[in-house]
């Protein structure tokens, strides 16, 4: 497995545009995290579950790109070369491409499979707990957004807008992700990493001398 | 005080570039480090200390550029129209601009007043705590320079980079931000927001599978 690893590492990095959010560290934790929750599943793909992990961003277009919900879809196709190259069989290759196509959520492709269900969990995980805290605040200064809005940082009185700023990204996307998790081992992890984000939303509350609204636990 | 803030407030406005990490909520926070400090020590004036905290900034320069180490000098001179403006005499304004010109480690002018030494530690606060996570983030991302180097995550086993690498900057100055404080109420802070940056640190080894090496506390 660890010579597979290197060859995928290998062949994935040819293809990767410079984005933190979305580096070869990014696959290392995905894999890490898709190997944590495959010790409680019965019994999955491992060599399927790598490739998955390693190839699911192998196209990643940006934010605003109008195709981007096809992003899994392309990169399912274009992981085929490589996984035949790395004498993957065909049933192997189409069990890998299904589980890189449904693991983004915004595909609106139902994970099929144990391997598509652990991929996802393992790709959400990583938006989570002291990672997902830097890859929130990193894709936010990468597009030059506010960390909050200084008149009102927890949106106690206004709509919520993650276009402007990075913290009004946790109530609309990151609090709601451990309910939407697929496996059980997937939510437990899940659960440890939302503690880790309310210690921190509280630590931040505090340096700004304001309460932690409600709405802002999970 | 109030009306004076939000005449500072709209003064510097005017003068800000679109930096999510030394924008007008920085300034806001500043101002509010200053304060708790000010509250511990001996009669600081609060006009100067309100007046260098939204000023401090006023010329911001990027990174990279040749003549950084004057931007807090550049401040000092621009502030002074703006503090006439708002009907400072000229000891009031040679006090704030002194705290303005001093506040940056860069430049390399010794703070010689308690304005000054307030002001400093002030600032230097908002690089800490889960603050001080969010910024040094953000800038990263800005930058787009990778969260960590995925081979050695915690550099155990080679330089500290932190052009290339937003954890590295932790090792090589933000951790060492607390005991170059200059008030001791500017200590305390630093030192509670250093725990919730090691309790950051500690769940991010965690989520790698990794320790924490010793050098990563302060």
């Amino acid at each position: 497995m660890e010579a597979l690893r290197q060859n995928l590492r290998r062949a994935v990095k040819a293809h990767m545009a410079q984005d933190p959010a979305h580096d070869i560290a990014h696959l290392d934790r995905v894999w890490a995290n898709a190997l944590r929750i495959s010790r409680a599943e019965d019994n999955p793909n491992l060599r399927v579950l790598l490739a998955a992990s390693y190839l699911h961003d192998l196209v990643n277009l940006p934010k605003n790109a109008p195709n981007r919900t096809q992003a899994s879809q392309l990169a399912a196709t274009a992981a085929a070369p490589i996984l035949q190259e790395l004498a993957f069989d065909a049933v192997e290759i189409a069990k890998t491409q299904h589980a890189i196509a449904a693991h983004s959520f915004s595909a609106g492709i139902p994970p099929q499979t144990l391997e598509a269900r652990i991929l996802r969990d393992a790709d959400r995980l990583d938006a989570l707990g002291a990672i997902g805290i830097a890859r929130c605040f990193s894709v936010s200064g990468s597009l030059n957004r506010a960390l909050y809005d200084p008149e009102d940082p927890f949106a106690t009185a206004r709509a919520l807008d993650d276009q402007a700023y990075a913290l009004d990204h946790w109530p609309i996307k990151l609090l709601h992700l451990p309910r939407d998790m697929l496996t059980s081992t997937g939510h437990a992890i899940a659960d440890q990493r939302m503690a880790v984000m309310q210690a921190y939303i509280t630590a931040l509350a505090d340096e700004m001398d304001m309460p932690v609204p409600d709405n802002w636990s999970n």
